[in-house]
């Protein structure tokens, strides 16, 4: 019962030392590549490149600072939802997702583009927007386990996420050749089960203790809608970021675009539905009005076609919905996983669904649909790989999505051991959810006194209903 | 006044029908246009196209994206400064939104771009803005009825709005060849009547006795100003994005940035002015300032010069922000409007000015101004219509806006009377502007209890000014 | 102490003056320029542009929608920290900028682009971006005087804050023709000491008399913390907004976003250690990890290298964050500099440093690194400068930020003489950081009245704890 939560020299040294070793790698690794360098003028000459409107800058910034406000602002905001811990949720989200950019651009430049003639990984444009889709694998995982970890087993939890995620990335995407533009496998499967296997290795039989700090305020679930809106209508731009330049970004956004729509039809039929009076419940629009942007990020890109999206997203909102109602609360207590924001739900569900529509509408391709050259581009059949049938890359994406359930949960089951280290400073079963253990609260926690004020005789009647379980009725004589 | 607001059925059944309608039309009618296809690459060696940079996309998918944050944020956040209707606010506008622009996609293109040969309708990001700007004709109307009314009940407004939006669109931009690029017209001007012609038939007598929940807190007016500053912020997108390329998307941008710059100093002027002591209502600065870009969404495009936008600008902050003074109650008491949001100082009315603004500007362009070819670029005079000349063009436009108004009106007293029927679940009179009518809220709403307290001789005397018309003054001896 | 804070003249009567000004010096100077003008049809022909996406709109739209974010929802929601003066942040914050930005494009205009045969100023996408720049100067140095200003005041220090602003803009760019992409100087170095000298004019002693309402709130750190976000996330396109087309603006991008994320880790670091128990500090966290961006804002164009800018990101979080722990007390008891939202650590000192960092790199950049051409293109090394060395370069960059900082301190000592008559209607002492004071607020600060609640015997215990330091333990017999 008597955690120390003292992270006063653990999270300093940390951020230190490997901020430190960032400088030091980037230094040795890292370079411009020829689209960001000052030798551009040089190339543009050689490639016979006749404007600046040509570099892959013009192509995906726009769509990059979508992204970017997804992970910051999105992914922070949506878990600002519970009453007293809205700081961890947007500060940690901001610390690990820093963290984590840097160490992806590093990994995923050692596993995708280490040039092997001078040894170093040249950065532009795309490579930003891979490092912040890295990110959101951790980010993901993060939901899981929020509230109940300390920023420490955080950076911790992201150093190792990072590292997974280059290398299954690198095995869906290069050997397997799987297509995942939007990383329905790459991220939020991978994302979703290494969160899920971690929150079960640290399971809580006590976390009850810290139940009058769980769920939200009025104020608290209008500031996740924040989050909310700002995932839902970029992810078009997410699904689109690094897809073909031309009809593939114009395509994804399009699908995703309408998939998210229908998810939210769906997503509000069922809340309302589940409930006696048809009321709706914010915890599902704030989630589950999601589920269709990461189901359709393998298929984003692919000739899904605009009814064919509205059918992914028409059917996850009906199964997002219904595993908060009936999933969540077995995962709790039958298999002992706490799943703070749903992230099963909202995310490793529909990100293996995403997986299977993804080698479905892949193995359903055709040269009468896409056309031969078409086929070609969408599914990237060259050099090694420009005698796969689709069928058989149909079969590779279903391989891709088992190595991305793999990869999740053996390295969370690893990573939350490391984690139950008793080092880390997290905080007790009581003091979860409560932002008091990590952050200086300058106002602290009221007693909200709920009253019935009504004039009896000459006292005043107070029925006073405090949320903290006491409740008792007294007058006060005037 | 024991009405049923159950919805666990009727808006369960309508999410479903109405997406499985979706569906299925979208699977006969939609498909990708050619710039989203894969055979975009035929396309490309067909019509000598040496750059992907050229594909619409890049034109406009920046402004799309700004525009999808004014549908859903803006719009949104907007409404959300009633004390205890933000989840209404923000998660019906959610709603309706998703359900309208696939609406909007097949009725608009029914009306606009339905392939004689084939009978499919082609979409592309341009779609997208199209549908998105529909749909903001529908959530203009919402702010109208804001708290009045059931989520089915916007969905059916919605249906019907989409509906009847396409067929003026139709008449104004196609029949008439009106030019109104950012919608003063055809989204402000129909929308703002559609929705106060609704609250007119709907009129609440009693509608007093929900006075308690009217009106805003603290914090709801600061989420509400993120709805005012990203609608603000992204105007210019909003007025720019389905212009010409070129000129036509720089100068509506410029253009609108101008004349909202200008609607808040004149907003913030007649504000204080309106004040014994010159304070600032956050009403009008959340509203008014934005009258400027509705007015100024037909001219935008036109050559109407930097000091007409301020002009425009000048004017609409003054005419607002009296309208919020002295129109809107106005309305309530002789006209039994009662306009939540007061769409009509932030919509219909800046509609109208800028459907005058823009009769004139195009009746006074010449070709000195705008040069032979701009002339004809910016008006289009091409096909049927080369041989009109500006002043014809000033009728047209002027015709154009009186369609607009009689669509709205005509329309709103239809869809009224249908949402009239006591089927669809609206709250009574004295749960309106409540949270709890419809969303599952966690935290009951306080009774604010306020106390000056000073220590007096034995006792401390608390001086109680309950905000639920309860006023006393009691002690308590200790 | 009686001070006279009707402003219902004087606010009006400025806000219709100065937007009558404006309307007629536009209509006399302001043209749009080619590529925004209907014209351009013709500039396209004649100089042989194929496609209209060369138009620069495309170029920089995104970005300077980024930035336009910056300044409205930035700027804005970051100084909604104060428990109850978000209205004056984010409101006035609107003002001023709206106003700003107009005069800002006479301004810049006049002294940049007035095009000496006709007399007129062409403005164009680039243009507006310039005039959101110029007006960043003057929402910086409101942070220094925020709650303690009246928002006549704050009109009068944006008048001739952008009137510095343009002419020590042009000394340091024309005349020195020193290089400032984004702003370490000419913004953040000059808007932080111009609002700094003010802040020391007008120094309040008796400032204490408010102190209740100093500090902040749970959901006002929230709601900071959108504006930090928004701020953070966009500060690659607001310095790479006006950089050279292609590589340019792609490798101030990537600059910019590692500089900032290396700052996060080690803001937290030192926000941290700062702490008994390792604590966080919110108001760390929502300034002193912009610090990096400030600071790059010279040399971001640079070739800095990508560890170069993780290098300048890791000093500027620790001395930013040392700031608010060390200097900023000493400014206020020694220095008597009463600075609100500590401007000096976020935007004054890390712009001094990205003066000298612009100062050192260019000194040191050579052709080896950056190629003949990427030199010149670089640093502009044509006209006049065609035979400058990067050394005489570096000179000057230093000598501008000497133009900088003492425009700021001259500007705003003059400016603070000026707002010290006693005729703007700025509040008392003990009536700082209230929004009563200029706002009409509809629910009065409450007394949160913190309990702890306890039966005891026949009584309830209530440990009464105001924040109003009032103090006392009473008990309700029941």
């Amino acid at each position: 019962m008597q955690k120390n939560t003292n992270i006063r020299l653990t999270l300093p040294v940390v951020c230190f030392v490997w901020q430190i070793a960032m400088i030091i790698l980037f230094g040795v690794f890292i370079r411009y590549d020829e689209e960001s360098d000052t030798h551009w003028v040089e190339t543009k000459a050689h490639d016979n490149i006749t404007s600046d409107i040509e570099n892959d800058f013009y192509f995906r910034y726009p769509s990059f600072q979508d992204v970017h406000v997804m992970i910051f602002v999105g992914f922070g905001f949506l878990m600002t939802f519970l009453k007293r811990y809205s700081f961890g949720a947007v500060g940690f989200n901001f610390l690990i997702a820093s963290f984590g950019l840097q160490w992806a651009l590093l990994m995923q430049g050692w596993f995708h583009s280490l040039d092997p003639q001078t040894g170093k990984i040249f950065i532009g444009v795309e490579s930003l927007i891979n490092a912040d889709f890295c990110v959101a694998g951790c980010l993901i995982a993060y939901g899981a386990v929020l509230g109940k970890v300390s920023p420490v087993q955080l950076l911790v939890m992201t150093l190792f996420g990072v590292t997974l995620f280059a290398v299954e990335e690198y095995i869906i995407l290069n050997l397997l050749h799987a297509r995942d533009a939007g990383g329905s496998m790459v991220i939020h499967t991978f994302g979703g089960y290494y969160g899920l296997t971690i929150s079960w290795v640290l399971y809580r039989p006590n976390l009850h203790q810290s139940k009058r700090m769980q769920g939200s305020v009025y104020h608290s679930d209008i500031f996740a809608m924040i989050g909310t809106l700002f995932l839902w209508m970029f992810w078009p731009s997410f699904n689109s970021a690094i897809t073909d330049h031309g009809d593939g970004q114009h395509r994804a956004v399009i699908n995703t675009y309408l998939c998210l729509a229908s998810t939210v039809l769906t997503t509000v039929a069922i809340s309302s539905f589940s409930q006696k009076t048809g009321k709706l419940d914010m915890v599902h629009i704030q989630n589950s009005t999601l589920a269709g942007g990461v189901a359709l990020g393998t298929a984003a890109e692919f000739m899904i076609s605009p009814y064919g999206a509205l059918i992914v997203g028409f059917l996850c909102g009906i199964i997002s919905t219904m595993g908060y109602i009936f999933i969540s609360p077995f995962l709790e207590k039958t298999l002992k996983i706490q799943d703070t924001c749903g992230i099963h739900n909202l995310h490793a569900m529909p990100g293996v669904i995403g997986g299977i529509v993804g080698a479905i509408t892949a193995a359903a391709a055709s040269e009468s649909v896409y056309g031969k050259q078409g086929l070609i581009n969408t599914f990237d059949f060259t050099g090694d790989f420009k005698d796969r049938t689709v069928l058989t890359q149909g079969g590779y994406q279903a391989a891709g999505m088992c190595v991305s359930i793999v990869f999740g949960v053996a390295g969370g089951a690893i990573v939350g051991s490391i984690l139950k280290l008793p080092i880390w400073g997290d905080p007790a079963d009581e003091n979860c959810f409560d932002d008091e253990v990590y952050w200086e609260v300058r106002e602290p926690a009221t007693h909200h006194l709920l009253f019935t004020i009504q004039p009896l005789g000459g006292a005043i009647v107070f029925d006073l209903v405090s949320r903290d379980e006491l409740q008792t009725t007294f007058e006060i004589y005037i």
